[in-house]
């Protein structure tokens, strides 16, 4: 069993902010991050794949196919988008790392199946002081 | 004669779009970054300042002292912001790479001044694939 | 189940010395480490935690929380430090890397569990080129 | 038990080609990395080692020991070398780095254990967006 | 006046050899660069652009516009080929980072005047400690 | 005219300290930096030499030959030692980042012009967030 990583990257705002609170609940527990207008940031994706390696290519799975699965079904609906109002699969959730990332594993975890391999970890890069990894 | 530089970041909302343009023409040469719901940035902020060694301290100017100036004239006003509608000094102006750098440089040059030495260049990366510098 | 990081920085000097080994051994064993003026490194600290998310705030826990706890507990103690003779949960042990991940475990374990959820990996940079992590 | 990660580069030229099929086949399926001149690249090697602390120096492993030993079983045979041409650990295997991180482990696996640890982790990076992770 | 990079990469083999010279001179002088088989590198190029900002756009120039014609000129005969024997541009040439600088600005200068705008630094990387810059 | 950059490392123990200053003048303006039992950073070198290029190499100088000049003049007296204490260029002088950079230079200066080329900057970085660079 190998394991192999692509990295992309999306460019996104959002905020965070809880409907069923105060502005100023939302202020004290979210801070800055509850900015009413916005703020975003340069996000990093890292999409882990397990899988065995096939003789006649060398590869666990080609990262032409992952790459082309995650630009479907994550990048191209997320990347330059407000993570709260544009984005089908983040309706209704706080716009968090956390809950990003999570999202994103049911994205991406059929279709990475039909490459004969297994979906192992999203890792969502924040900034690059904090990131969040979900393995399913 | 000697050059510091210090790094500050800063993550801020933004759109680029003409009002005096139609959404199509907005799109044509904008692209994904006309979103009208906005996307982001971890923008990364490099002050260049210039100076004699002071003997005393063995510093052209303190590293506090431009932290200090950067934070109260720049990263406090748009950290966590939208660049377009939070920001005072980018009101009227298109939201740029380009035009952040040169707005920030006007806050900046007089109040390093005070420092005994002179602002050099900024540089804002919007991505690690693209960034900006100004030298006055 | 989630894990976020949170990456937290410090500046210390040490050496590698061991009290019941002659110079020579010292120098054998430690080489350019063992420089008895000291030398310094910066320092990178990734604290990982792992819990359940929460669905009011989106998160596992509030990173200003993680990184108030590991500021008091850590890099309050440590940073701008001497390693050998500033720092009372390194009184007594080699400085080495191995040594400061498990020791600032154990700063960490308990003050995290507080937060709900419990900590997972200290990973310590030394330089760009080596690190070590613990698990406890 | 605790884990110590040492970093090495390697400069190398490959390129990906079953022999058993057509040019158009290979092609397809390896695309650029295809080209029959070669290509290259900066490859970083991540070596894991996991064992326990030796309370006399602080260590699991010597840095010194595991970078010599990764030298000379395997950076001093790849450097500023063709992976498919002039490396004896790579005959007649596809240049994937899915394959350098197996052999690599093979390489690496018996000389680790004679320092009384034992090998955890070889990751390889082709470029800065792709990687690998072989666990024994 | 206002300086704008875009950073762009490229995967190639190469290696250095002057046919003038016997093969023990060519290893005295390139040391393991002379590997007749070649080796390769992860190369990264920043072209950097000077201009006035159009006020209609914020821009200097557009990046996208900057990026076709450094793909068009630059990256489409350079990536995953070989610098000696594939690249028109490098025929006859001894393939350093140097010269190599110097030819990716002779592709570039012309392209990128159409642009409004001047071509004002090559910088590459060969490898993460060594890069090269030419300013025509 | 082409610009070449080679980056080195060192790892060194420091503190700032004005002796003609009571201890509560020297934090007041020096901080946590000056803590007397020092601290210390992983310092990144970067120096860049400017000359013509020889056609019989494609080099404007040959990086093995800067290599060995930085680690002669400068890296063997300063890596893993404390820049107060041990290093015969840094006596009598403020340890700080500005002084460190500019008596670089002068160590680099003469030996570089053996090589027929000139040194044209030292650019030395303390942390990721700040660094110094000198012309001469």
């Amino acid at each position: 069993m190998i394991y192999i990583t692509r990295k992309e990257h999306f460019n996104a705002a959002h905020k965070l902010h809880n409907p069923n609170w105060t502005d100023e609940k939302n202020l004290e527990v979210f801070g800055k991050c509850s900015n009413p207008n916005w703020h975003g940031h340069n996000y990093e994706l890292f999409v882990t794949v397990k899988g065995e390696i096939n003789p006649s290519t060398g590869y666990a799975a080609n990262l032409k196919d992952i790459s082309a699965i995650v630009r479907k079904h994550v990048i191209d609906k997320i990347d330059h988008k407000n993570l709260n109002l544009d984005v089908d699969f983040m309706k209704n959730i706080m716009a968090s790392t956390e809950n990003l990332a999570m999202e994103i594993w049911k994205q991406l975890e059929m279709p990475i199946n039909t490459l004969g391999c297994q979906l192992h970890c999203i890792k969502v890069y924040e900034t690059e002081n904090n990131f969040v990894e979900y393995y399913g």
